[in-house]
């Protein structure tokens, strides 16, 4: 059931052997777009300008739209390996530097303790559900990400199997931080857990079981410490 | 423990008595904006033209953000009510039709069988998680919608408590559709679930409980059908 998928999936890690420093001025060239688009989103939301100017606005963006999209990748970004074995995940919903629609996430490994990760981070306009609050939806993507981020800074990359979230309160818009740990181990089978916390302390825990599938487990392609961005 | 919290959320309940003619003149104004924005999103992960004019767009982009900020909310959108009492929750994450970060999911109520809702979908580039695939997170986003949803269709809408997501597989970016249904109430309890089918049947299922906040019910505000989405 799973072949298909995996060999779309194996596909999309595409080794480019970009140097350290042309990654360095991708990200250069890159972040700077991502984050004026990631401020369109936020306005789109947001303006109050008058309607004369909210089609001037439309217009220029659309002229915009096509000179980025004269030349383009056939489909998502994927996954590319530069020439040092680091991986850009730079398409991620949750952590990838040139998609606006990710805030995006910026996890840090903990040093003395394997498997532990955490974020800091904002979730603005873009991510509301009840008013004023963040979509408990988005709590879950967070989570999903981060759970897998704490299996695969672990050493034990996988790919979601199946998660639960318990909401605790309501988690208001603004700075939020998030953190994750393995909860327990069996095989290729790994439990991670995680919770999202707000200015009054957490608000949300969730708890995943994460498998390697067997065609990463054989094309050995997921052992970099990076793995766990990409599934 | 969710009083401030209640009183945040329900302080973004306006009710600003648009007629459906404004409602309809600003969503004919905004949706344009939000899908040029939009196609900015995509367009920022997978353009491929020289360096000089990336540059050149991104500091376009800057001054047009620029032009949408003079003037707008002080937060985030919340939800708006029109003087024939429907709902706006334009800047939802999910549903929002004036947030670019959103598909967004039109989400459709069946006639015979109350509680049941379906949406037909497209997830693009910036939803990816394992390449060419929809990031898991995405789908208990989608999942967390549609469920809340489906217990707001059957008179019983709610906020999330919990939920569980269970991937049967890999997810491909690209059309999709998703369904929910009722599965069961006891009280001021629902517990709604859902799936989320490709090409190739179902990848994705949900199972979560929904319950109304005392607030909510005393307030009496989210009474309308139309409550679900703004959860």
């Amino acid at each position: 059931m799973f072949y298909s998928a995996a060999v779309d999936i194996a596909s999309g890690f595409i080794k480019d052997d970009a140097s350290p420093e042309q990654v360095a001025a991708e990200r250069a060239l890159y972040e700077p777009l991502a984050e004026a688009v990631r401020q369109l989103v936020d306005a789109s939301i947001r303006t109050t300008v008058d309607a004369d100017e909210v089609r001037a606005v439309t217009e220029d963006l659309e002229r915009l739209a096509a000179r980025l999209q004269r030349s383009q990748l056939p489909g998502a970004y994927g996954v590319r390996y530069g020439s040092d074995g680091t991986g850009r995940p730079w398409g991620n919903t949750v952590v990838g530097v040139r998609n606006p629609a990710a805030p995006p996430l910026r996890t840090v490994k903990d040093a003395e303790t394997l498997g532990n990760v955490s974020a800091d981070f904002h979730l603005g306009a873009a991510y509301e559900g009840p008013p004023s609050h963040v979509h408990g939806g988005v709590l879950a993507l967070v989570l999903d990400q981060m759970l897998g981020e704490a299996a695969g800074a672990g050493g034990r990359p996988g790919m979601t199997a199946t998660y639960t979230v318990t909401y605790r309160r309501p988690t208001p818009l603004g700075a939020l931080s998030a953190r994750a740990w393995i909860s327990r181990t069996e095989g290729h089978k790994t439990w991670a857990a995680g919770e999202i916390s707000g200015p009054d302390g957490v608000t949300v825990e969730a708890e995943g079981l994460f498998v390697l599938p067997r065609w990463a487990r054989e094309a050995g392609g997921t052992d970099s410490p990076d793995a766990p961005h990409y599934f």
